[in-house]
């Protein structure tokens, strides 16, 4: 039954052959890989002008310089990273290259930094397209985050189904939202020369003056208008021959256009006056002072949700693969590095649904708290990457290495003075949670390889002399709940593999244990049958107690195995029909280690009901 | 570490013997068996405001008579109540009256009704109780769902700890609600005949007119009054002896006070010409009114809050034991029946807590939302107790039956007009939710003793010779999933305990078989090894395929065994880092059933890790 349903929500399993890598043109390497940069004007926007709105219309009138600066340090970081996938073109992300040339520490932090900035690209995604939605059907706002945790379901179900399709169906969107947004701009900048720039009249009061520190509180969240933009140089081996060359000039492409659609929104909003009510972003606003509120606008907001929705979808397609390459470095659960049913790492799928739809629902789905936790490590990721470049270069030597390693080494510094600028200024609002989240995820990496190391040591059998020695001879005990037809597979069982065979009556109301003894010895008058009182009526504790003292008692080097005969109902659903103290029993069995610090055998004996 | 925790909220387990009843004293037994009926006018009132204020003043002018009827009705099903104890002074519950009078099938609809009423009278309890503090502190109205769940865990905990001290603690607040209660109304009683009554003048105006439909709407959610009258009937056995003669005096005690209560209440209101705001129950607008908003008022709502606490308290005493009685009786799975770890019904107390809290959360923490759904169960319950009582006084024929049977046939007949009532008047807006469920829990109860009895005939030892054949020789088949020392122990016995050892490689990726191979000869030259491949990446599926092949080709009556070798870490937590392969194969080789109906053995032997 389980696997119907798992067929109908995400597919029958695909067969390993099938995992053949499709090489991607420009064209679909472009909708592959930026949605995430391209859709992150949706929230820096928003966060500049709900940063500069509350100094008034003097706040208001800072957003275009600062505007500049943030397309500024874009073309640096697309300028570093146009080198990295030069110098990485087998997929240079922050975690390969700041580990092999840093050093472990830096690309477990790296790694770690990553893994929270995929995390916080979806909910930052999600919750962003819905407010986008919301803006035009403000009845949605109530219902926002359990809007946003069902895109989040169906994004997560998607990728659980594997989204082989994706360049095509992707690109629709990615295109749709290039295609609207740019004529929207195009019309709007002929609008603003025909009218002529306006003041922000109808903005609210300043209800705070206008500082230093407001503008670089502005400025820091804007920032993470940058995420998104070193996704090309993971995937350099998905473009086709000559691959770095196709996906350096993609990236340049993706800049442009990022630098184009930032600074013409962002400028818009500015010259022509655009304020947002309480209930709208700020995107919303202008699409709605230049398209009024007709279908040409309900388009722009249609389009603003899927575009966040895909670049929410490509942290589906990064988290997974980088909690795959930490796992099978061994700083991660092996089950991070194992292919599922349809070809996909199902487990980091899942790990990153569940934990950013948390983080949805603790922030009430609002984007504007959960933007001050997201660019941290996005800049953290970013500075190690580049800083690992300038020493890759200088250890390299190739053709015009410092130049090169100058290039990556302003990016390094440009990233890193932005991620001071944002972990300082956001600090208490929210950023000091992934400032201590990144330490904690490199030292839970760290544990984790040491317990990896030492269980490795432990089961090896290097040095071992091929061992034929026979097991020690066996005792076996039966735990008695009842004389019925399951018990006699299970004494005749025991008794072909032990000459000493022992049944356990756990009484748990004084005076059962001799009426079970009545019972027993009708059908088994030659094994011997042991009653324990349990006057707190549980029947685990008391049976692992008598296991321990016989052991002990006897202590004569034998085996014990306990034997545990089990009636099966033929349906699942019948179980919940039993008490489950089999299971409990066993748990207890393989986990407790016994004095001797030699394991008991387990042996289960079904038997299988016909009806019922 | 579980342990610990659990010992911490709700203490150590107690021994068996510990279970002796304490007798109850009149006062003591009023306040244990009161608090659900008396605190029912907390809703009750409400209901009937809100019924009736949709029609304005005219409406509300109705609530006295309304309050007439209902006490009347009251008194009726008291009389009833008070010969159902006299007829079973060991306990006279609803299940127990109308199974053993009436039949097996209207005792369960009665037992469906009684455990879905006690199940909306915490749900409904903890709302308004919320509702009542909320009116004191309005800021608390955004939050009331989460400050229900979280009186809700204390009750659930407090109830798992086993309430033993119930009788003492538990009657502060009761008493604490009478008196203040009391003391209002002769206060508020003094103030009428001082101020002479006056109209709802600030009564909203009428949305709808005064119909007999809404009049009859109005009383219907009223009726909710009357839940809980019947919770001394069942514990009779509790009180001390003269034990049905006491019981009969605290029953017309406890509904003499609430007679008082709700007629006072209701009275003052609708004279004094009292109107509740939006986010006010009208109890507190009626407290405001004769007391300011001072510190008695908060007494009151403190109070009101407590009440309904502890009222909701007594479906934790209740639900249990009937749904312990029903699993006795074979209709409900048969954990229900065990006492847990501190001698109360574990199972009955954290499934009435989950089911209640759902509900809460489905609907929102409105009281009046989940009120239509409340008074079906309960006036079902009272119609098929009184009528069975009818049933029972006239099999017997003892002195003056034909009085008896009249007075309980009257109870029958007022509580089936009501439930007519409520059934009709509430069906759209919750009632049919009740309506569904009351026979959908009888047709559950009715597989589930089919399959317990179904099951114990296919169980049964009865009727077969002693056996004593010896189990059919044995072939054991070893998952590989590495060559370590854990597969040391794992071959080993396996060699002791059968002459026909195979081990069995699921084969991932292509070509691994060959290089496992290679280890395993080199170890084990005679122990033949199969490899299997898996093109799905499964290893459960072609393990268990192999093994039905295989035993199918041979086809030879030997039993087969898998043996798993399992190394177990040092700390629980550890196994998040390794793949629970060992646990969903054993899952899967106990519940399936071969082809040849023969369950196959499961022998584990674990590993115990020392270090990691």
């Amino acid at each position: 039954m389980f696997n119907r349903i798992r067929d109908i929500l995400i597919g029958p399993p695909l067969p390993t052959q099938q995992s053949a890598h499709e090489k991607l043109n420009k064209i679909r390497a472009l909708a592959a890989f930026s949605p995430d940069a391209l859709s992150s004007i949706a929230y820096a926007n928003q966060e500049i002008y709900l940063g500069l709105v509350i100094a008034g219309a003097a706040g208001l009138s800072m957003a275009w310089p600062i505007g500049l600066v943030i397309v500024g340090l874009l073309m640096i970081v697309s300028l570093s990273y146009f080198q990295t996938l030069h110098g990485y073109p087998s997929g240079g992300g922050s975690y390969v290259v700041a580990r092999s040339n840093l050093g472990t520490y830096p690309g477990l932090v790296a790694g770690a930094a990553l893994l929270i900035d995929y995390i916080l690209n979806v909910a930052v995604s999600v919750t962003a397209g819905v407010a986008a939605i919301a803006s035009a059907f403000p009845a949605l706002w109530t219902h926002k985050v359990m809007i946003a945790l069902a895109l989040l379901v169906v994004i997560t179900l998607a990728n659980l189904r594997g989204l082989r399709e994706a360049g095509t169906v992707m690109s629709i969107p990615v295109y749709l939202f290039l295609g609207t947004y740019l004529l929207m701009i195009v019309y709007g900048l002929i609008r603003l020369a025909v009218e002529g720039p306006s003041a922000a009249v109808s903005a609210p009061a300043a209800v705070q003056p206008l500082t230093i520190l407001l503008i670089l509180h502005a400025f820091s969240t804007g920032c993470t208008a940058l995420t998104g933009i070193e996704s090309i140089s993971n995937g350099v081996p998905s473009f086709r021959p000559p691959a770095a060359k196709n996906a350096g000039r993609t990236l340049i492409a993706m800049a442009l256009l990022m630098g184009v659609l930032f600074l013409g929104s962002i400028g818009l909003t500015q010259f022509l006056g655009v304020v947002a009510g309480p209930q709208e972003t700020i995107l919303s606003a202008l699409a709605r002072r230049l398209l009024g509120s007709g279908l040409a606008y309900y388009v722009i907001q249609a389009t603003t949700l899927l575009i966040l929705a895909v670049a929410a979808n490509t942290s589906f397609a990064g988290f997974p693969r980088v909690a795959a390459i930490l796992a099978e470095d061994g700083f991660l659960p092996r089950q991070f590095n194992s292919l599922g049913d349809r070809l996909v790492f199902s487990n980091g799928i899942l790990v990153l649904s569940v934990v950013s739809g948390i983080l949805i629902v603790v922030f009430n789905g609002d984007t504007h708290a959960l933007v001050p936790l997201f660019a941290i490590g996005a800049f953290l990721a970013f500075t190690l990457s580049q800083a690992g470049m300038v020493l890759h270069w200088w250890r390299e030597r190739g053709r015009a290495w410092a130049v090169k390693a100058a290039i990556n080494g302003v990016g390094a510094l440009a990233t890193a003075s932005a991620l001071l600028v944002v972990g300082i200024s956001k600090f208490a609002q929210g950023a000091w949670i992934t400032i201590i989240f990144i330490p904690l995820l490199v030292f839970i990496f760290l544990q984790i390889r040491v317990h990896y190391k030492k269980m490795a040591g432990e089961l090896t059998l290097r040095g071992l002399p091929p061992s034929l020695k026979p097991a020690p001879p066996l005792r076996v005990v039966i735990p008695i709940f009842g004389v019925h037809r399951a018990m006699v597979d299970a004494v005749n069982f025991a008794r072909s593999i032990s000459n000493e065979v022992t049944a356990v009556y756990v009484e748990l109301e004084p005076g059962a244990g001799d009426k079970m003894r009545a019972t027993w010895e009708q059908w088994w008058p030659d094994v011997p049958m042991a009653v324990v009182p349990s006057p707190y009526r549980s029947i685990v504790g008391p049976l692992i107690k008598y296991l321990d003292e016989t052991d002990e008692q006897r202590n004569d080097g034998r085996l014990s195995a306990v034997i545990l005969p089990e009636f099966v109902p033929p349906h699942w659903w019948q179980n919940l029909l039993h008490n489950q103290t089999a299971w409990l029993l066993k748990a207890a069995l393989l986990y407790r280690r016994s004095q001797r610090g030699y394991g008991r055998v387990i042996i289960d004996i079904p038997y299988h009901l016909k009806q019922g």
